[in-house]
């Protein structure tokens, strides 16, 4: 590959497409004739101005938000969105649902009873380690609101549609799946994703609010942890991660006018997913973990037959290029992170190197 | 100058040392051997330990920090630390003394009373119009904690040096002037800088916390804004600004290796200030609008005769080269910014733009 640069599976940071680093790297000491990094220009000038502005568009335009929708860009990741939520939108006499699939939705839910709120939790699948997304859930009519999450990168599972809970906001951290498949956003009250997966680098939460959201902000929050005056302020109440937000520009625009649209997106991560699955389910060796109807077209955890072969697996892998393989801290085994950035081209290369590993080591 | 670029005064994001840029540049799509861009590196990878456990052992050793402190990297700007030091380190019985010189200080002092905690002002300046450093302060020797903001960038006053307040810990908001010049931290128990104006880009904030202020920080806060939280997983519970963090790393290897230190920093400070006072005190044309034992090394504002004068002198140094040198909104007129990585060239540039200017226009 250019400038040796590997095939790259790592679940977050994770992958970028290359004509957008080309570009960064391309314009990096002068930024659209500005005679400055983008680092170095002022979040208050046309040239920043251009890019969020840009972003917010484009964001809407990929998703198909009406303007009834706030894009906002806020700092902290999906880890400050599950304080937030249950501050701006829970009041202490109300309870909302949340449905339990894994480490993510674990922690939104712990944040909701730390405020000495009333977190529902209406389905888990931790009885059988979250390999699956429930199904059948008793969502309450009278929920505040509905938490999902709608892909867990740890585990790889991934909600193949959304529930339908009538008129209770439905909000979903989709920090692994934004952008890599369309969606009705109607039933949305809220959408957030922290960037690093699908579209962009860390630093910021993409965080997308129905206006009639607001309405329940509390006044006596922080400034910095409202709703509010992330859309009063346009994102910048105060300077913004410039940088991380510029990334994200780009790779909207890769999804746009490279890809052609969050459609397009789907059919290529159906390609990619698909052909890796089969080659799992090709083999005695080699062993998914996730329920077939459960799983993601983005996270692709699997087993080899013991944990040795696995730590050579990664070590061989590594040897071929192949980057960021290991599966998360808190499950070992492997896991392949496929997101939009990630080629079929890679894919195709793992899998060839899947199939040569198990000749080898089966 | 290379690559067209301009000599950058802005506020904030500013210039960034050339060099880093450079290297930045240069390894984008493959660092350090890892095949990645420093974008797409995980933050669990032996990568990115090294960048973030070098970039908190540079600013140890710059500001001669005991391993009392611990250095943390936060996001959401100093706006977020507004709220979050009264969140961990003060309680609904007890008092804290804020300074208010300005701003930013105004903008902490309220977050306080937000959250229906008290803030003594034991002094301000707003008297006349926040253009000086208030003296002889009646600090309250009971106060949990006082808190300054070291320089403040929009008016271009800085303390030129740290009031003494016995035993009670000093917090202060040095976004605009950190690393700009040593000091002793021993008075400090907190000390924060957005880092978007001396030590990198936009998306972070550096923040020492001394280990005898944690014993403050109540449990239930939520994990996010708590400083413990960041302490105990090194400033990574979940995925950092790693980008940032990057930057803010070459930036410290900068001021160690380039220019040996702070020392050497506050002495290229005042030489670059004092070029630029001087030439402003010469002229009966610019008029500098902070007192003269309140001014700042970093930011220095200045009026014209008028309004429609300083419109020209703007217009006229951008066709020169020299960007950023419209007042904050908030004051109109003029301010260079010249912080670190603003080089001696830049402001003798400007210095020699300034005096034709006043030729022409006088």
């Amino acid at each position: 590959m250019d400038q040796n640069r590997i095939y790259n599976f790592n679940a977050g940071p994770s992958a970028l497409p290359l004509g957008v680093l080309e570009e960064i790297q391309r314009s990096f000491l002068n930024f659209s004739g500005s005679g400055m990094s983008i680092l170095e220009v002022s979040h208050r000038s046309k040239w920043f101005d251009d890019v969020i502005n840009d972003a917010v568009i484009r964001t809407q335009r990929l998703l198909g938000l009406d303007d009834t929708y706030h894009v906002l860009f806020v700092q902290g990741g999906a880890s400050m969105q599950f304080c937030m939520i249950p501050m701006n939108f829970l009041n202490s006499n109300a309870s909302a649902d949340y449905v339990n699939t894994g480490t993510w939705s674990t922690k939104a839910i712990k944040e909701v009873r730390n405020q000495g709120k009333q977190a529902s939790v209406v389905a888990s699948s931790e009885d059988r380690n979250f390999s699956y997304i429930p199904k059948d859930i008793p969502f309450n009519s009278d929920a505040a609101y509905c938490h999902i999450t709608s892909n867990n990168t740890i585990k790889g599972t991934q909600w193949s549609s959304f529930p339908e809970i009538g008129g209770v906001p439905l909000i979903a951290d989709m920090s692994s799946d934004i952008m890599s498949r369309p969606f009705d956003p109607a039933p949305f009250g809220m959408i957030y994703a922290g960037a690093q997966k699908n579209v962009g680098p860390a630093g910021v939460c993409l965080v997308i609010v129905r206006e009639d959201m607001l309405e329940r902000v509390p006044d006596n929050l922080p400034a910095m942890l409202k709703y509010t005056t992330f859309v009063e302020k346009k994102s910048m109440y105060n300077t913004p991660p410039c940088f991380t937000i510029y990334t994200i520009q780009l790779v909207l625009k890769w999804l746009e006018e490279e890809i052609g649209g969050l459609e397009n997106m789907e059919k290529m991560n159906q390609k990619k997913a698909g052909l890796l699955y089969q080659t799992i389910d090709d083999s005695d060796f080699y062993q998914g973990t996730a329920d077939r109807d459960s799983r993601s077209l983005m996270n692709v955890p699997f087993r080899l037959p013991n944990p040795d072969l696995e730590q050579r697996f990664i070590k061989k892998s590594l040897e071929n290029s192949l980057g960021g393989l290991k599966g998360h801290k808190s499950v070992g085994g492997c896991r392949a992170s496929i997101y939009n950035a990630t080629s079929l081209y890679a894919v195709q290369a793992l899998v060839d190197f899947i199939k040569v590993f198990e000749k080898k080591n089966g």
